[in-house]
Order: structure tokens, then C-alpha cells, then sequence
């Protein structure tokens, strides 16, 4: 007898009689002469009900069936009298696969909080909310990959392993492959020349720089993958190791830029409206009771558009009483962002043409000469989800900016012969996957929307 | 005036006036009274032939315009007088975007050996041979998705920073964020306790253990993303950084396992020669003349599924003079896995059922007390190119195991719970991709099928 899902049992269009499932219980009840079981088998956040009679085998065998445990149904699918369900397994055959000691299992049926069930990572995918935000997790992988291949952008893979550093902030984890015992006492020099690389290695903070590359030979392309912050800082918002999404499109331009991330952010948003409902409503009936409206409201109309310049204004003018001033030149706080989205716009906003004093070397010049073509798009409850700019094509004023800034022309020397030979316009931007789980599922902590969060003095798993 | 790619002007069904392409010029001739310029923009393998009338503009402007420049040219799409293409531009309006210094440009019109294109990462993707493989690349990567989706998997991330070994060899990279120069005379107890996670860092190379926690709960989910070996060794077949797929699926045994990996490998070689032939037909002829043939012999018959000892049998009274000596208990080298697949069967073959002192701790005992239930898939040309087995689900077993080889149960504590809670039987496998399009191009060193290779010494890029 072939297994069926039972994401595939719970969608059957007819009854199946000699059906055969697999999963772990959930629940189990008995009665009189028959006894239930709940069984989820990780496909989709609804349990098959099992009804099966009472026979001295099933008896024995439920005796020893307790929630969490692994079990083998056969049986038929029948029409459930029951409510909330299509259909209900007729068991005639229980096997059990794996025990569950009840004692022990940490995951009986209550509410534990999301603090406890960090510290069981391994197990909390058993329940139904952790279930539900990896397989969103799966689905919006695949909404994002389904959205580039629709657009014609090519899939790049980048290093991790990288000699130099893209945003130039410092907080990089150093890879090494020597013991540190034999280390004492060598000078730099002479450990990088001992290591691995035969210079020092560091993991990525991104991509783009290798994605700026094959932008200029394939044309569109997009990096999906891990980087690193090596920040000892413990917020809600941030891990040691996220996945970012960064596209790069030649022939490109700070619109073009902003016409993409917003149609990425509504294109994710709509996949999960539309084929993770199940999923979703899970997240809008006990994590964030506002979570429909919010989607709705990033859905609804185009996001809004404003010069940074405008947004310093908008926040000077607001009476509000922030943590943090703000004034021309000061990047935006959380608290600020937030501002212009949930309460003075009321939906997304992308904030464009920054002070070059607070971005990084390589996003262009604006012919102001003050700002360059940088762009952060901004959610309700998250702030920054995206954040990306057109790049400086243009090799002397790259070059001028290299230097300003004390950068090494030599470390960068690949980067810049890029603007020698056939030079383009072009932009990209870098989403966090994370914070994108965040907006779809209302759910405030990034340790949540991971697996196995990293974060510091927590390598667990 | 929109933009249309080259990929997409190339196949259009009828002629299409008014039209606007952008990309990099690959040659360029000069008649009497008109020029031709082939230009390509990534899109796809096939340059548009652009013609156009000598006006003064356009004069002026080709003085400027050599291999390699980016240039924005307008006109009609009209039907090609000449052969080997079906459109060709009328161009009437030419405007240079980047120059390309001529003296300087590295990628002339010539044949460029791999060696030196390895020197020049950043500029290769320009070329036909490394724009088409990284065009398979991304390919494959979809199809990678698209071919776990059909089945119900659900894409996991798992972490690349770990505090555990999963296949114990040993190679690992280091991570930390101390500097070294303070570190001097620190105690390995002090030095961890500095560090950012508090204990010793690596780099993953594997996501199995992680993958199997989560299979555990959402039935069938797969891993693609970079690992890590610190191999000092200087092959064509290692990398320090590669991207492996890892699907892990829960009551699974070794012939389901088999047979995803079977099913795998035939879907992605089937998705290149029908979806990418034009990038794979430049492999066929100037790459590996074999290609075709090797590729229609993967996809012609079942693969061969051999058992450890008969393959070694095999080997034995093969009448080869291998460098290696094989008895039981010797772990297959690449000439043994090559001859069986290459000149003994004809086909790829799935060897099976290994000693397991030559096997990881994780996998399953088979009844005879000798072999576990591992299996590795070894293909033509490149020997093993899948890497898998059923997972031990007895906690007994599993923790003889991890005693007889002197691991931590400490350090494991959360892989063993799982087999403590409702375990099932479960099979997972890891799929090399660099080995999987060195097999789908035929090219037969692994720095020429990732865009930025990391090997001893080199960190480049």
C-alpha cells in the first residue's frame, strides 16, 4: 500500500478506501469502544482524525501511543460527520513506528512560550506555529526564485569565503584553519601567510560585489544565500547569520531599482496570501491580530516615494518625541521608520538620495554632489527590509570616492576594472529574507523566523 | 523607447519595428558605406547582429566603439539575409555607454585557456563558454527547486556556523571574531569563553544533522547551500567552499533514497538538454566531444545498484592495474569508481551497503552487524557524485555508535533526542552541484564551474 500525504488525504476529492498514513500523534482520545488520534505528518498544519474501533489489538497497541509519538495508519478515508474537517481516516490497522515517553516529551499540549521553544529548536517544528513558519519559509524561497526566473535574472551563486569587505562597516567573522594554540606569538604577516588562503579570510556581509560582476556579463542576476554580522548586539532584529536576497540589473537605474524591490515585496506577499492561507491565518489568529490588514495594506497601493531630504522634514514636523534627533545628515532610527510607514503614511515607503556621508563607496553620485542614489524600503512594524542603490559606474568618480574614503585601489582592483571595460549603469539591492518571514507572519523576534538562530553566546544545534 | 533582451529579440515570431537593445559589442566590421556589430547581453548564448548605414553620427560614434564596449542601439527587427540567424537589426541610432580600452581589454576575440581566465573571475562571465555555464548554473539550480516542489519537499535553511562536526573528519574552518593579535597566551578555555558564541566556531560541511531534525517534523525537506572543507589539497574535483543539495526525507529507507537520488540527477540532466541546448551544445563541441552520448547514457536505462563487496569482487578480478589496491574494507578511489561506471557497466551506478568503519556514526547498522545502509551514486568521468544513506533511528544503536567512535553525547545531545521522541525510519543524501554541472558541461576542473572558486591560496575576487 503506497503512503499518501496527508496534505494530499485532507484535499481528496472522492473517498479512498485502502489508504495508508504516516506521522506522529498529536492527540489521542478514547471512548467507548473506540478512541481518536490527531496525526500530523508535517505536509500541511491540519491533522488527519483517526477513528478506529477497538479491537484487542488496537487496544494493546494504543496503550503504548501517547502524543509525539510515530505511528502507521491504514484504513479508509471517509466523510467526517465531525466539524472543521472533510474527511476522516476509518482505521482499521495502527502500528506504532517510534515511542514517545511521556514523561519526558517536552511538547504535551499547552502554550509555551517562544523563549522556551528556542531551547528546544530541534523539536519545535513539531508544532503547529513553528510547522507553519517553515513551510512559509519554503513557500517564499520559492515565490522569490519564481519571481526572478519570471523577470529573465539569472541565479549567482557568490562567496561566502571573501579578502574583502563590501560595506566596509568592520563586523566580520575571521575564517581561519589554523589552531590558535600553535599561533602564539607569529606576527600578522606570518599568519596569514601560515593560513589557509595565505591571507586573512573573512565570511561575507554580501554579495553585491561579486553579484555587480556577472550583472555586467549576464545581464540580470540575483544572489540568495547566508551572510554575516559578526555584531555583539542582541535586538530582535538582528542574527549573526541571515539570508539575503540581492539582486543586480545592468542597464539600470535607481527607479528601475525601486520598481523591482516593490514588486518583490507584493509579489511575496501575495504568494502567501493567495497559497499559504492556511498557513497565514495561523499567524493572523494568535500572533498579530493586525497581520491581515497590514498585508492587505502593502497590497493595496503603490508604496510611497520620498527624498530623504522630505522624510528629515516629515520627522522634524512630527511633534514626536523620538529617542533619537534627527537632522540632515543622520541616518534613520527603527523608531523612525516606523513613523513613516505606520503612522504618517500609513503603508511602505521607500526613502531615496541619501547623504553620501552615511551610505557605503559605491553608490553613485547625484549631480548635487551631497547625495547619492540610495534607496531603503521601509515596512510597518520592521522599518528597513530592503536597502539598495544604483552603483557608481563611472570609474574617476569611483575612483575619487575609493580614495576619500582610505579604501585600498588594490584590494579593489577587479571591482574597479569592471567601470574600464564596457561600463553600464546598474543597480541591486539587498532584501533580508528574515525580516520579509517577519512582515508576512507579524512575528517580532528573527530568532523565530529561522531554524537555528545565531546570535551571540547561542551556537546551539 | 523599452528595452527588449536580446534572448527574447532573438525568438520573436514576427518582425518588430522601433525597437531598443543594450548590451556589450563582441565584434565589429566594417564595410563600404555600412558596419556591422554583434552585440550580446547575457541573455542568452547567440549575439544580435546589428547592420547599420554609415550616417556622420553613426561614423563618429564606431570610432569609439571596440570589443567589449557597451553601447544602446535603436532600429527595426527585420528577417537576416544572412545564415545562422533568423533577425537581425536595422540599426539606426547608436550610442556608446562604456568604452573599452582596446590596448588594455583582456578578451579579445581569441581562445583564452582556462588558467588564464581563472586570473581574470571578474571578467569571464563575458565570455561565451562561462556565460553559458553560469547560465546552466542557474538553470540547474531551478530545476534543483522545481523538481523537490513536485515532490512535496519543503527547502530548508540550515546554519553554516556550527559548534559540531557532522561527519567528523575533521577539516574544518575556524570561526571567530577575536582579533589575533590579542589573543596571544590566551588559554583555549579563555579564548573560547572571549569569543563571540562563547565556545569554538566552524564552518558547516554538511546541513544533514539540522536537516534531519527538521525532516523529522515537516516530513520531506532538502537543504542547497554552501559547505565548507578546510582540504588543503589541490584537485580538480575540491573546492573550500561548494554548494551541495541535501534533501532528507522522513519514513524513508535506502531504496527510497536511491531512488530520489536517481530520480534527481536524470530530472536536472533532462532539464539542460531540453531547456538550455544552445549553452549545452557549446559544451558538445568545444568542451567534450563525449558529452552527448554520456548524457543520453544517464538518462537511457536504470543505474546500476551494486552492492559494496560485489564492487570490490568486481574490481578485484577487473585484471586493472589501479593505484590502489581495493579489498574489503578499503574505500573506493575515483579510478574505481570510473572504471565501474565507465568501462565495466556503461552507466552510473549506486554502490551500497558499506563497511561501516569507512561510513559516518550517523548511519544505519545493517542486521548483518557489518555494513550500514549508505549508498554513493558514481557517475562518468567525475566518480562520486552523491553521498548518502539511511539514518540510524535506534537511540540504542545510535548511541553505541557514538560511544565506539569516542563522540560526545554531550555535544549531540538534541540529533539523539529526536530518536527519543516518536523516531522514525529516515534517508537523506548530499548531491555535490559543482559535480553536477562538471557532468552536465563535461568541463573537468572544478574552478571553471563556480563563478569565484576558493582553493588553497586563492581568495581572489
Amino acid at each position: 500500500m503506497k503512503r499518501i500525504k496527508i496534505a494530499a488525504a485532507l484535499t481528496a476529492e472522492t473517498p479512498l478506501a485502502g489508504v495508508l498514513v504516516k506521522g506522529w500523534v498529536r492527540t489521542k482520545r478514547d471512548s467507548k469502544g473506540f478512541s481518536f488520534l490527531e496525526l500530523n505528518d508535517g505536509s500541511c498544519l491540519k491533522n488527519l482524525q483517526a477513528v478506529m474501533d477497538h479491537t484487542p489489538e488496537i487496544v494493546q497497541t494504543l496503550e503504548s501511543i501517547g502524543t509525539g509519538a510515530s505511528v502507521a495508519l491504514t484504513g479508509d478515508l471517509v466523510p467526517s460527520p465531525g466539524k472543521g474537517q472533510k474527511w476522516e481516516l476509518k482505521a482499521t490497522g495502527l502500528t506504532l513506528i517510534g515511542a514517545a515517553d511521556q514523561e519526558a516529551f517536552p511538547l504535551q499540549k499547552k502554550r509555551h512560550t517562544d523563549e522556551f521553544l528556542r531551547t528546544i529548536a530541534h523539536l519545535r517544528p513539531r508544532t503547529n506555529k513553528y510547522g507553519a513558519m517553515f513551510r512559509l519559509r519554503s513557500e517564499l524561497a520559492f515565490a522569490t526564485h519564481q519571481f526572478f526566473r519570471e523577470r529573465g535574472f539569472f541565479h549567482v551563486h557568490t562567496p561566502i569565503l571573501t579578502g574583502s569587505d563590501c560595506e566596509g562597516a568592520g563586523e566580520m567573522f575571521r575564517v581561519s584553519n589554523l589552531d590558535p594554540a600553535k599561533c602564539a606569538g607569529m606576527s600578522p604577516a606570518a599568519l596569514a601567510e601560515a593560513d589557509f588562503f595565505g591571507k586573512p579570510a573573512q565570511l561575507t556581509v554580501s554579495g553585491q560585489l561579486e553579484a555587480e560582476l556577472l550583472a555586467l556579463a549576464l545581464g540580470d542576476v540575483y544572489t540568495f544565500g547566508p551572510t554575516f554580522r559578526a555584531e555583539n548586539s542582541n535586538t530582535p532584529k538582528h542574527c549573526a547569520e541571515f539570508w539575503m536576497i540581492e539582486p543586480e540589473m545592468a542597464f539600470a537605474d535607481l527607479t528601475d531599482d525601486m520598481d523591482l524591490a516593490e514588486d518583490l515585496v507584493k509579489y511575496c506577499v501575495r504568494w502567501a496570501l493567495e497559497r499559504c492561507a492556511e498557513d497565514v491565518a495561523l499567524f493572523a489568529n494568535f500572533v498579530d491580530k493586525d497581520l491581515m490588514p497590514t498585508l492587505e495594506g502593502v497590497l493595496a497601493q503603490p508604496f510611497v516615494r520620498l527624498p530623504y531630504t522630505e522624510a528629515v522634514g516629515i520627522l522634524g514636523k512630527s511633534g514626536k518625541a523620538f529617542e533619537f534627533p534627527t537632522s540632515y545628515g543622520s541616518d534613520l532610527q527603527t523608531e523612525h521608520e516606523r513613523f513613516l510607514c505606520e503612522e504618517h503614511f500609513r503603508r511602505p515607503v521607500i526613502v531615496f538620495d541619501y547623504p553620501k556621508e552615511i551610505k557605503a563607496f559605491y553608490m553613485r553620485m547625484n549631480d548635487d554632489g551631497r547625495t547619492v542614489a540610495a534607496m531603503d524600503l521601509l515596512v510597518p512594524r520592521i522599518g528597513e527590509l530592503v536597502g539598495g542603490s544604483q552603483r557608481e559606474e563611472r570609474l574617476d568618480v569611483l575612483e575619487r570616492r575609493v580614495a576619500e574614503l582610505g579604501l585600498s585601489r588594490e584590494q579593489y582592483w577587479w571591482y574597479l576594472d569592471t567601470r574600464r571595460f564596457g561600463s553600464v549603469p546598474h543597480a541591486g539591492f539587498g532584501l533580508g529574507f528574515e525580516r520579509l518571514l517577519m512582515l508576512v507572519t507579524g512575528v517580532t523576534n528573527i530568532r523565530d523566523v529561522i531554524p537555528f538562530p545565531r546570535t551571540p553566546r547561542h551556537l546551539e544545534f
